[in-house]
């Protein structure tokens, strides 16, 4: 077992029952010796579901599988199993899939596609599916609705410790609940959402309202961090409102009465994607980027993945150096509108640049404390517009090199 | 002094005069002790000049000079320093440029706008252009057609070994010499031209003819390579022709007569190019990944580089793990069309996958033994068309972190 990431939260929140959803996990053998390796969620007759997906050419089997489900809206099951992606597979991973859907729809008398399913871990081997399929009427006797942590932990591949987050919301005086669970720490650079990611609320919202808030939230959280600039194949967050909360059901994403639950759905899926940076495989310093003065939102987006993904950038970090020149390298490449004779650079809320150039008198000494830090806030402006976009990532250090040299072996 | 790269060639080729062109190098003390940090080269009367530089929107000042120098085709003198980059230096960075150019031009009986110029090294520091300045009247007593090995000793950075090339040409029945010298180890992604690249010929042939045949072979070679991903703000790559050799002038690029020139140009740049990632910072492998089947050339390009930039696919390769799962997840990410169900993925001659799997019975015995060596060889179909390209790129190691994590320090 590796040691658990210098960047973990202390104390991890226990999430409460979210009635119509229950889990459980097992350890089936898939890859892993010694640990868990499936989840099964059961939700409630009515649950309505949305899901964004990695945008991957090359997109696992359960990806395909998951977006025909979403496109229905309705899911009465998940399965999920590390240790092995069910990734460049061909014809034998789309037979293992329709295999566990089945599978889990017999043991629930629903329909296969109201099954959603996820994989995780080695890309190109076939999936043992009849393992997983002999553990789940096992698994069915063992739901509970507590089993949140050990939820997250089975969902795991290289990450260093389970990921949670959890919020209340008001729809109109009715109170709801967001819980969620992630895994992630290397392959991630989402490019419609993350590694895995699975949230769940009690509250009554129809798919498509479910499916339009998840796709904006998304956006500003899963698809604004990257570890290592790799996008996976199997990126996948699902979103399932299992109706149980008692609020009038809401049908439109634009309802009003959304408002706060809205807030605090990102709320819940910054806090995982931010924990995904804090676990990204050999990371010592959790980065905080802000770009402003960009020509849109996107173009900020753009130019801090650009920041965020330079090996440059993230070394000089790892290093504790406050090598600002490379910043303004990263900007230069990015590919969006930027006024270099404009650009202000700021480490640690300290202002680095001026008119193009270092400021006249640089005292460097604040900075360079600031870099020994865990926690690193840069924020660049351009200089041509009002766009502003943050991003989340991590260094890049001998750990990162150390775990990807031997993953597969 | 860090160790020379296990990926040197064993003999680099010693230039032959090329007559026009005369070199001389100091150590000006910029940045490092003992050792050469100036290069001033003296090209003939007539000499005609063609370039490519960064499109980095961040550009340094030396490569906004250049480009106003080779829109007017001439060149008399270069100009060229380690140690600093002068990039991202403001009004003072301008002003250094200008100072430099007047400076040369006065020594040679130019103007200003007959020099080229270009810097590299750590950015956002102002150029102590003074300590150029004073050194060139020095510099030109010590002129030399013979000084070829020096000249690329001077313009190295984390290089840990001097880059040059040459090859003779046949324009008609004249015997032209095409040679030339080149720098660059990381902040390799050149997206124009390269880090610093400066070629040679005694040819006859105008500045329009030089700077298509340039921008067309530097695509082939320069831009095709890449050690991290981090394009540089002072990618340069010139081209002069001193028209020494007697052959008749030629005014057109696409003249029948250039065929020859035209391919052992290409031969020159790619081998300086090559030698450029085999000095890659912390390479421990060289490898050269074949793209076929794209929608376009372009594609093929782009699919070679995202599979290249790669992390995961450079760190399994320093780890001598034939993990081509990783290079399915970076086909995927390119953004380009590709079938994955006709992905075709070769390593050292070895078919691994068929009809988007693993080939029956894969045997990875010879891939793991090639995996071995210090040459690898990467072959990938993307079964949609008939696009193809090649790139080179060196494997991501402990190395690069060392050198990164402290290389300003």
């Amino acid at each position: 077992m590796p040691p658990i990431s210098p960047l973990a939260p202390t104390a991890s929140p226990t999430l409460p029952p979210i009635p119509g959803v229950r889990l459980a996990s097992a350890a089936c053998g898939l890859r892993y010796k010694g640990r868990t390796d499936l989840l099964l969620v059961e939700l409630a007759p009515g649950t309505a579901a949305a899901g964004v997906f990695t945008r991957s050419l090359t997109a696992a089997a359960p990806v395909e599988w998951c977006r025909r489900v979403v496109k229905r809206g309705r899911a009465r099951a998940i399965v999920v199993n590390s240790g092995n992606a069910n990734a460049f597979t061909g014809l034998v991973g789309r037979k293992s899939v329709e295999h566990e859907a089945k599978a889990a729809a017999k043991l629930f008398g629903c329909a296969p596609h109201e099954v959603l399913l996820a994989s995780t871990g080695v890309i190109g081997e076939p999936l043992p599916d009849q393992k997983i399929v002999d553990a789940l009427p096992g698994l069915r006797s063992q739901l509970s609705e507590t089993k949140w942590d050990e939820a997250a932990r089975a969902i795991m591949t290289t990450d260093t410790f389970p990921k949670s987050a959890v919020r209340g919301a008001r729809i109109g005086k009715v109170r709801v609940t967001i819980g969620g669970i992630a895994k992630g720490s290397g392959m991630i650079a989402p490019d419609m959402a993350t590694m895995l990611g699975f949230v769940f609320t009690d509250a009554a919202i129809a798919a498509p309202a479910l499916q339009a808030m998840l796709r904006d939230a998304n956006m500003r959280t899963f698809n604004s961090i990257t570890v290592d600039g790799d996008t996976s194949t199997s990126d996948t967050t699902i979103l399932c409102a299992t109706a149980k909360a008692g609020n009038p059901r809401i049908a439109r994403a634009g309802d009003p009465r959304l408002k706060d639950f809205r807030k605090k759905l990102e709320e819940v899926l910054r806090e995982l994607a931010q924990l995904v940076v804090r676990d990204g495989e050999g990371a010592s310093k959790f980065v905080t980027l802000a770009v402003t003065g960009a020509a849109s939102g996107d173009a900020a987006r753009r130019i801090g993945l650009a920041i965020a993904n330079s090996p440059l950038v993230k070394t000089a970090i790892a290093g504790e150096d406050a090598n600002w020149g490379r910043i303004v390298m990263a900007v230069g490449k990015a590919g969006e509108r930027a006024n270099r004779d404009k650009l202000k650079i700021a480490i640690g809320g300290v202002q680095i640049t001026r008119n193009g150039m270092a400021k006249p008198g640089y005292d460097e000494t604040p900075v360079v404390a600031h870099m020994k830090g865990r926690e690193i806030d840069i924020a660049v402006d351009v200089g041509v517009g009002r766009g502003r976009w943050t991003v989340w990532t991590c260094d890049l250090t001998h750990g990162y090199i150390d775990i990807n040299g031997s993953y597969r072996s």
